[in-house]
């Protein structure tokens, strides 16, 4: 029998690594994950995921061949194989991550940002195998954006396209973590909408389970969850989230006209509480010629292993 | 010698219709123009550019090869070789324009709308050589864009990308001819700086040689003019322009981190009124990690025959 074909799949974020094994179809062949802060030298940091990939390995039971490595992190600059000046990781400045990992494994490495490696992951294991136009939405603590035209994902001169957390939406408006106003993230993420419920709580004096939690014990859930009990602060609190990321649908739609936006991460969990406002708004907000024409998925990657997926689908990309 | 390689470019306009001959280095050998309009039927039209390319032809005095022709055109679709429902042309509905040509030249035959085009004569003929990310906006009548990312014009699912003077700027702003409000070309264009005067004329009480000219009869040379001859109001509406323009650049460039928008048109051609404005509003709008990367260039194709040498460049990027 022929060996199997395995790629390994890293995703680096703030709070944990993860990784995982995972072959062309998107069979997850063991995973594990350990605190990104755990090791506090770089260096010691490498051995670690060597030390992780390698225990994985050793607990397969058939014949493979390591095909390369991918791996998601934030700030990942995609021609370099930095990750460069990134504000949730305790490495400063520019990581030549790529290179170093090449000491530990002799494969092809390839990194990009979490976002971008979602976009790819949709298109290999996920629901955009046919399409040659679309973005991927990722609403988390920020909204991050990966996007593919002609088939390919689109870096941008320095591989630092689909920002689009980023758009000023309302120059006076709300500041965002980059110390600006307006930008669409500070809106449309899992703090965006938890934001809109402090507006909300703020202007009206409507009674609402969300009067009782603090800033930062309010997550994503519990909106949902009040949202499902009928209160309409909560719903509120959707509708404008929706309309909000509807609207920017719309007129993202002008630049690559893409066959579907998909959406994942925490904030698309909320399921229809997000997308009957979204689909409604970025209908309506669709210049004539596009009216019907633009789908608001659910990533097929939603209750998958999206963050190693992601990574290892770069190999396949490549 | 051998026979030089020829391409014929043809730029559909609202009023005319321009005819060139242009080789693969730019050169242009004989063109010519009629008024769309002037035949009736649409089969009279294509005997018309039949016979105004045999006559360009008859007239070289060198051995050609015909390559191929290209055509620039509101609202065409690239993928399916038609216009649709362009709103500033005679023909109603969809015209299988290329099958039409196709009747009359035994040649490969592309077509794509004005801006594209104009994005693909920069790659071809102009500045953009050595680019493989950049926008073009065309600031005329309206705003158009043609957008390049990986070295591949964005054409999208249904070959209606880049339409980037519908993004709505102001949702309670002015009116577009689409019947929308607050969509960037009301705003930035020859003929979003005709309304920017009126808004100053109305808003305040200052003295203008602008106050002399009917909306009609008011146009963008009349305006930079009175901006070079120290006209205060007419320096605050490029000012205003400029400004508008450049926050919206930075917004693009979250989108696919272009290496430099490239800007052509009749507006463009008002020189520093306009670049120094927009330069300063996008360079204080970009995100930190773009500033001082993204380029604002005139096109290089701003002093030549960029809509027939735009069209034409479509034949060698296939």
């Amino acid at each position: 029998m022929m060996a199997k074909r395995i790629a390994i799949g890293i995703d680096i974020g703030g709070t944990l690594t993860k990784v995982g094994l995972v072959d062309r179809e998107g069979n997850l062949f063991g995973h594990t994950d350990f605190p990104t802060t755990e090791k506090k030298s770089f260096q010691d940091y490498l051995d670690r995921i060597k030390d992780t990939v390698d225990d994985l390995l050793s607990k397969l039971d058939f014949d493979y061949e390591l095909v390369g490595m991918g791996v998601g992190a934030p700030n990942a600059n995609y021609y370099r194989g930095t990750i460069e000046y990134a504000a949730n990781l305790i490495w400063k400045g520019v990581v030549p991550i790529v290179a170093d990992l090449k000491k530990h494994f002799d494969l092809p490495i390839h990194i990009t940002n979490d976002a971008s490696a979602a976009a790819i992951g949709e298109m290999i294991y996920g629901e955009a195998a046919d399409m040659r136009d679309f973005m991927v939405i990722t609403l988390g603590t920020g909204l991050g954006s990966g996007i593919v035209a002609n088939g390919q994902l689109i870096y941008g001169h320095d591989a630092q396209a689909g920002e689009l957390g980023h758009v000023v939406i309302d120059r006076n408006g709300r500041w965002t973590g980059l110390g600006r106003r307006g930008g669409l993230e500070a809106y449309v993420s899992s703090t965006g909408i938890k934001r809109t419920v402090f507006h909300l709580l703020c202007d009206s004096m409507e009674d609402s389970v969300l009067r009782d939690y603090s800033f930062n014990d309010l997550h994503g859930e519990i909106i949902t969850r009040a949202a499902e009990q009928g209160d309409s602060l909560a719903q509120q609190a959707f509708e404008m989230t929706g309309t909000i990321l509807g609207q920017q649908l719309a007129n993202f739609t002008t630049f690559s006209h893409p066959e579907a936006f998909f959406l994942l991460g925490g904030l698309a969990k909320a399921g229809k509480w997000i997308f009957e406002p979204t689909k409604k708004a970025l209908e309506e907000n669709l210049l004539p010629f596009y009216k019907g024409k633009v789908k608001l998925l659910p990533s097929g990657m939603m209750d998958k292993n999206a963050a190693i997926l992601g990574a290892a689908a770069l190999v396949w990309n490549n």
